[in-house]
């Protein structure tokens, strides 16, 4: 039996972000009825280099509502003096996708860009229960990588139409207008024009709230904090809106919402609900009283699994990808 | 940059058991002085399969007292019914091996066969700290897979001339016997016999001990009880031996004395110590005085990194493997 490789251009070319998103959704419904295992994320941490790896393992039962299930784990480290050092990203991603009847890795792919796919897919699945139906503006905090997939994401599920794109490099931004300008009226702006949009996520490393304000009844997707002590959004919009998390743990611990958890400015109490419970309709999402909604993303192993799921899946059937012997089958 | 994949057939090659134990047995004595990073093993439970899976993530740094660090993961699963149903072996394992300075994979390999030498290595450096030193013979309870890599390294740490192998099953104990035959004196015996060698082996699935008495300064490798109320040596053997585990909780829960320790039988000050601190100089091995000794053998991530290591520095420099793109490294 042969294991699948997919490289960064294979996952890229078989990982359409409509599936993604709809993959993703269904692992967060999985997740909330029970029908994921997900252990915690374990660290190995080296302080000697100043970075981290994390392994992140799963299993997804979508059977039931979507027709499938995936086990998988994710190999990803985090060393913030990569580009600075070695010419490297601070994260690189590998994924091994197995059969959970018999274990055997049915694939092993770059994790990197499925990370960044999955990432946008949650914001997407969030904006989808937790924007307001008529959104057609979108607002970026950052315009950096992940700034890119939350756009093409978050267009599958609101008609986007309007952009604003807000970050302090020159070069980035313009080169972020540049890509979208054939499919939206895309410019650069300020945080407080991106804030305003019906739709905003903010991608970016700051430790810092640089958000202060959000129109009335603006869906926030905050991705970017994800350690303890970083934040995007200032507590007061927090403390207003309707929130929605990922995980508990993780959120509390290293997400959007952990500095003011820390300091006691948010409790259990001012927690909405987790997306999956959202998703299987277990609580319900935007209602015709909320105003300022906000997810806090922190990434989940299920939503790796999904993702890698449509990978795999897609380019089998396109008989693409690297067919190679990696594990030996002789009993 | 390429990763490189080492196939079954590579990571036989380039492991010879010599190194593979010089390696493993660096590894415990990083862990011991706190030079190693080894969260606990996560478990994917997935009782719809009867299976599970298991990822164990670990760092050694293992720079001053054998000149390497290393990283990886192993994600390995067990599916019982693998062999009846899928013609697949029960466990079949994958490793990603990273450079702890930037978190690139550099190489993903068979764990299978990674799995069964490391496993080997860890009893031959348990024998040469605990056996006696001039262990001539040595007994192996089962005659299946791991009993063949742990007769290959013990012959590395001691001079094992004679040797017994018991197993109900008789070809399985002729195939072992012939295999053997042009390097050791190896015949087939009872349970009774090869327990009284110098040197004994136990790597059964059994549930219910079957090794009831051993010689009197006979050192056990008991490898085979991998699960809560699994064993194979009588609680009056191990009653009476020296105690040496390779991990506390891994031990107390599912290894050899994970029974007698929750019948109250055993408990700490029946335990003399962890392996890597008796590698690491701080706890005495063998003394004059000891008469049997134990070594229970659950099987660690530090295990597989050192095997990794040794995997991938071999392969490389014969050049052997193959290079893929699997991971994108653009910024």
């Amino acid at each position: 039996m042969q294991t699948l490789l997919l490289g960064p251009e294979a996952v890229d070319e078989h990982t359409p972000l409509g599936d993604v998103v709809e993959a993703v959704e269904a692992a967060f419904g999985a997740d909330a009825r029970g029908d994921a295992v997900m252990p915690a994320k374990s660290y190995v941490d080296l302080p000697e280099y100043e970075g981290d790896f994390r392994s992140m393992p799963a299993y997804v039962d979508a059977r039931e509502t979507a027709g499938w299930d995936a086990a998988a784990v994710k190999w990803v480290n985090v060393h913030p003096n990569n580009p600075a050092d070695h010419d490297l990203p601070t994260v690189l991603g590998t994924v091994i996708y197995s059969d959970p009847e018999n274990g055997f890795p049915l694939a092993v792919m770059d994790g990197t860009i499925l990370t960044r796919k999955r990432t946008g897919a949650a914001s997407a699945v969030a904006t989808d229960h937790l924007a307001v139906e008529d959104a057609t503006s979108m607002g970026l905090v950052g315009a950096g990588d992940q700034a890119y997939t939350q756009l093409e994401a978050v267009s599958h599920v609101r008609p986007i139409e309007a952009v604003v794109v807000a970050d302090q490099r020159e070069e980035a931004t313009r080169a972020f207008v540049e890509h979208f300008s054939d499919r939206f009226d895309v410019r650069a702006g300020s945080i407080d024009e991106a804030a305003a949009c019906d739709v905003l996520s903010t991608v970016t490393p700051v430790r810092e709230p640089i958000v202060e304000a959000v129109g009335e009844r603006t869906h926030v997707n905050a991705v970017g904090a994800d350690a303890p002590g970083k934040h995007e959004i200032d507590d007061a919009v927090l403390a207003e809106a309707k929130i929605v998390i990922d995980d508990y743990e993780q959120c509390t611990h290293s997400g959007e919402i952990n500095v003011p958890w820390s300091e006691g400015l948010l409790g259990d109490a001012d927690v909405h609900a987790e997306l999956g419970s959202v998703v299987a309709g277990q609580v319900q999402g935007r209602t015709a009283e909320d105003g300022v909604t906000v997810f806090d993303s922190t990434g989940l192993a299920v939503q790796d699994v999904a993702a890698a799921h449509v990978a795999y899946e897609r380019a089998s059937e396109a008989g693409d990808g690297t067919q190679f012997g990696l594990v030996g089958t002789d009993r």
